[in-house]
């Protein structure tokens, strides 16, 4: 069985590929299947076999030698080590296309995340609804984050309203920030930000297709 | 002034920040500023000027001390090198509240890409148009793409669609992928894809919010 060492540390690009191990779990799990290899998770995600164990390891859940691991103790493991064991609640602001894309998604709840309020500044948007949640004034969104001791805050609006609706966020005590908007925002130190470039991966992609090279991260033989 | 010197390979976390250059020095060319340093960029971005200094220096593109670098010409060279020297004409498929979010983004013609027509299934939505382009049935995908010599394919539908999207899009001539669908395309060999995960993200945001730690990559001492 399964037991749990000390929880160490975790290279970036592993942690990002665990949403997708996990999702490849969750689907094996409602079959009546009860251990997964390494090879298995390999072959359908077509990665590399010795990057997916190295992936797996650091969750310190350890394998049954030619059986492979039990897929529960190991979702558990993995969530833990993300830090899905809870839901987080997080506030939006900035309901536009991108913004109600992700009120629309349904399957945040599956990665530790319940988005309970959308807030613009848009009357027309104020007062409406998006997958039964309320959007709000982001005048609103202070006061609120506080009281309801909201710990993310994503950012959806253009690049002249962000640096503005992040100063909000940090009056109100959230404590990170998905930033969708292109601009590094200044906040203080202790702050969490994760900035979601779009562009940066269109650059890869438009470097790949005019024939150029890109370095892959040594660690990372097949996996992007 | 600056020379060009061969073209270099490219790390991926490097490329991935040029376009966050690209928007600052662009900015600062609709001021009468003709040169730039490295410190300036740092200073703007709130980063490491060691590794602004490295990244610019991949471009090719040599520096004049205590001066900087002319700024038109950082800007044709960082181009370049990311391969936006020419737009390039993209088909999206699946026409939801994310790809209307992307048919409606007005800046990717700053990006080197071109949008030029949606698809999708639904009937409600085939024959409408969102910003000036057309939404058509997905079925009509393959003769154009070959017709029009598209180079890139979005696939922003469901986990479901994705892999018989991603199938017409080879069928139809399209070399590169940017895939949103949080699972792994099946694509022949010499195939470009690169997967947009944003649950990727999210974990690290959970685990930095959850007191965890993340390594950065060692390269990058103050980027993320």
């Amino acid at each position: 069985m399964s037991a749990e060492r000390p929880l160490r540390s975790a290279p970036r690009p592993s942690l990002r590929r665990m949403p997708m191990y996990l999702r490849c779990l969750r689907a094996l799990q409602k079959t009546s299947v009860e251990w997964v290899s390494c090879t298995y998770l390999a072959e359908v995600l077509q990665m590399d076999p010795t990057l997916v164990r190295k992936d797996l390891a650091l969750t310190g859940v350890v394998g049954k030698p030619k059986v492979g691991f039990q897929l529960s103790g190991l979702i558990a493991a993995m969530e833990h080590f993300i830090g899905w064991d809870n839901l987080e609640d997080a506030f939006l602001v900035g309901v536009g296309n991108l913004g109600s894309a992700l009120l629309g998604y349904e399957g945040f709840g599956q990665h530790g995340l319940n988005i309970v309020a959308g807030f613009d500044v848009d009357a027309a948007k104020v007062g409406s609804e998006i997958q039964g949640r309320q959007i709000l004034h982001v005048d609103k969104l202070p006061g609120l984050a506080q009281r309801m001791h909201i710990g993310i805050g994503i950012i959806t609006v253009g690049v002249r309203a962000a640096q503005g609706v992040a100063d909000l966020m940090v009056s109100g005590g959230i404590r990170a920030i998905w930033n969708f908007a292109p601009m590094r925002l200044e906040v203080p130190a202790g702050m969490i930000v994760e900035n979601e470039d779009l562009a940066g991966t269109l650059a890869v992609l438009s470097r790949r297709l005019a024939g150029l090279s890109v370095d892959l991260p040594v660690v990372e033989p097949k996996a992007e």
